[in-house]
């Protein structure tokens, strides 16, 4: 009856030997594999810490405990490595999920039970979306459907107070997708310079790597809370123009990651400033812009736009790309790849060929998107949502500001490390001081001193973190990355006995 | 009472000019933007002809069309140009959909009035799913959920009678980013190869520009149904080796896009056999592999195995990455972007630089690996949902069928156009010998000869073509790709009367 192939039809046809008996008479030696160092010099170099040594084993040691549960001195890998909230038992947002629900499956809406089930602003929400697009099966604009860049502008416009435009919004499969275009298109080789923060987020020098472009770190200023310096980083620039790398563009992460600090609106002016002078583009990575637990966000676009009503000759040339995601926030979708660009003040050549690229790549996904647009129009306070709504966004970010406070203050007591306030992110950033002896016995295990740390806290914890050198820190210092979403307080007091017991063993 | 910074609360922090106008008193004259010839020049000679040029014309006609519908001499794009049938009304199959609704919103499989709403065996699906993550907002493993890994193995043990591992295959964002992953690793610079067949899908010439590689094209006979010959690409490699080009890679599309060819066991068997001998890594793009009117698919791998069990010394050096996605098929979910790769007999330094770049992009979208399952995994014949399951994906299939042969009997019959059968895919791809006049009028205009046809086809009836240009077709032949998605027959009616026009108007 069934007249496609499926599997099963395709069972009984069996190719018989003999019909490629033909093939195998020829003769020769087949020639070799395929071996590393065949491949692309620019991914070999390429390092992306976050899923790097430290989290290799801790997936061998999740497999040995399910192999044997009493083989290891803990129950449980702890994964403090990466901002996974929802994989560390964080609850979606029940408005978000009910209206993704929905477009998943649209002939609900017209189903009698319906609104037994669904509260009528997620129903009217959906119902909303479906008159903007086909169905989310369907490749929607390489830009995103216009609909949600709509909502993304608004957000914006209201976050700002300057106007957003629609066209400039580029939706996107999380924030790594607009990075990697980004540095795609800018980089002409190894002559093209980065500016990046030390340390940063391995997303970018991981990019840079692969584009065979060249990294010109500038330093932040971990005593002044990590603060930026708009004279090193011109100082940087000269330097490398000496050197024959142009800068080109300067990458900001604000919030934070790792440090969590939060730029004020001053130093932002003070390197646009600078990237006015010298023609960089501004990388504005704001994936934490929600995640700001002491002080406030400003958006680059904002001071941008600022400075342009001051002086709109001497900034007339700015041009920024800022990122946001859905993996982040209150949020905390990683696995759906949501995210956006906006991208102001560019070229129109510029702007075709990223709009190229994204067409290459044909839509980011469509639920993804979707998500986007949720996130910056949630449901207001006439709506039956509300108040479930806020009461779960507030209850995920006080438990995020509380356990920051904890895990901060913790890190301060233990001896030998030090730990700036997270204003922001997810993320503590602490140096330790490592003794000599610690450097020499992590030597003999060819490790870095701060990864040999992380390796012991996870053999003996099950907390797996990052080492500072996946992000890059000043020569001498050794620093970690730890989220602070994992639940409770335990695995902090399991740490700071840890730490004791390293510190005893390793005193010099 | 919220204390944490909502739009409305950064609504209220407004810069005061007076706090920046310490940095805008520095005096310097701003350094220009940048323009298109400052870029990637890698990036500049990327081609997407599938969002190229025509579709971009059909996108300003569209415009047209909202502001004034009586503008036109038609009243609505038929987007041909790309391969996306929920855009063209193909309704989703709603098994899949019932049971992404249950994933996105878990809380409905605890409700009273589920089992009002979705079938017994969507419930059962959905609880299995979400019994292996945590949540489909969490990042899963860079290679995709393991429960889904194993879905798809299974699904391809079944379908070639080999075994299949789990840890072999990738899930990815449709097949695109599979693609980009190994084109990348493989390139070391434009002495490395890759044999691509011509005509091609555009994605792969456009990954080969943007990483710098040299496209080494292998023409496919038209006349024989556009079949492959082992001995024009040993020939192909030979010639590239005396002008120090490397072939590296051999890209077979099967069933082919934009041919709609299907490749016999033997022919990929001969193909293989070139592999082994060159040390070439073999890409089957076998995104169409349930999109099958005539004949029978079998995959590269299937043939790869079925080789080796004849001469294992000889064989023993293949490597194969094998594509699938969401988006083609009866399944026809694009928007989602699902896909796996499963990558057979590489060297295992080479698979951990495919992980590593995995991990760069930190996970395939969760919603779309889900799909990917239930794709390999539908609904048997004890489930509840396997009646409307089948009907479903019949009728997508026999549409298909259907207006496939319709649409190549039509180009058949018309003046100087001629189409081979599409034995699977989406696509005619028809020939179509134009007159002198109507190169010379293109050449006016500024146009190769198949994009002026696809302009005024276009202009006059609205539907959307890509031209053969974009695919590659052997010298002074000319082609234009077109899907058969678009329902009903009047527009395949319309193209014969402009057909008619156009030649009478262009006749020598």
């Amino acid at each position: 009856m069934l007249r496609y192939p499926t599997t099963t039809l395709q069972r009984t046809f069996r190719m018989t030997h003999s019909t490629l008996s033909e093939v195998v008479k020829t003769k020769f030696t087949p020639a070799p594999k395929l071996v590393e160092s065949d491949l692309n010099p620019h991914t070999l170099v390429a390092k992306y810490a976050v899923r790097g040594t430290i989290p290799t084993m801790a997936e061998e040691l999740k497999a040995t405990l399910v192999s044997d549960p009493d083989a290891l001195p803990f129950d449980e890998i702890i994964a403090a490595n990466i901002g996974n909230p929802q994989q560390l038992d964080q609850k979606p947002i029940t408005f978000y999920r009910q209206v993704l629900s929905l477009v998943e499956y649209p002939d609900l809406l017209d189903n009698e039970h319906v609104s037994k089930i669904f509260p009528s602003d997620a129903i009217d929400r959906a119902r909303e979306i479906m008159s903007n697009l086909k169905s989310v099966g369907a490749y929607s604009h390489s830009k995103g459907v216009r609909y949600f860049r709509d909502t993304v502008s608004k957000y914006i416009e209201d976050r700002d107070g300057h106007p957003s435009d629609p066209e400039e919004i580029y939706l996107t499969a999380g924030a790594s997708t607009a990075v990697n275009y980004l540095l795609s298109i800018l980089t002409t080789g190894p002559e093209t310079g980065f500016l990046i923060p030390i340390p940063q987020y391995p997303l970018y020098t991981a990019a840079i790597a692969l584009n065979n472009a060249t990294a010109l770190p500038y330093y932040l200023n971990e005593e002044d809370q990590w603060s930026i310096s708009a004279a090193e980083i011109e100082k940087t620039i000269i330097e490398a123009k000496e050197k024959g790398v142009i800068a080109r563009c300067i990458v900001l992460i604000n919030p934070g990651n790792p440090t969590g600090a939060i730029l004020t609106p001053e130093a932002i002016a003070e390197i646009l400033d600078v990237s006015a002078k010298y023609g960089l583009v501004v990388i504005a990575d704001e994936v934490y812009q929600e995640n700001v637990y002491t002080g406030v966000f400003t958006s680059v676009k904002k001071v941008m736009r600022d400075l342009q009503e001051l002086d709109s000759e001497k900034y007339k040339n700015l041009q920024v790309a800022s990122l946001h995601s859905t993996s982040k926030g209150m949020i905390g979708e990683c696995g759906q790849r949501g995210g956006y660009m906006e991208i102001c003040g560019f070229d129109e050549t510029v702007v075709g060929q990223i709009l190229k690229l994204a067409s290459i790549s044909l839509c980011p996904p469509v639920i993804g998107q979707t998500l986007v647009s949720l996130m910056v129009n949630p449901p207001n306070e006439d709506h039956p949502s509300h108040d479930v709504f806020h009461c779960e966004k507030l209850g995920i970010f006080n438990a995020l500001k509380e356990r920051s406070h904890k895990l901060y203050t913790a890190f301060n007591k233990m001896e030998g490390v030090s730990c700036q306030e997270p204003q922001g992110a997810m993320y503590c950033f602490p140096s330790i001081t490592l003794s000599e002896k610690a450097k020499a016995c992590a030597k003999e295990h060819n490790l870095q001193p701060d990864e040999f740390y992380c390796a012991k806290l996870l053999k003996s914890t099950g907390i797996c973190t990052v080492p500072g050198s996946g992000f890059g820190q000043y020569p001498g210092t050794w620093h970690l990355r730890t989220t602070f979403l994992a639940p409770g307080e335990e695995w902090i007091d399991n740490w700071a006995k840890f730490h004791k017991q390293f510190m005893d063993e390793f005193r010099d």
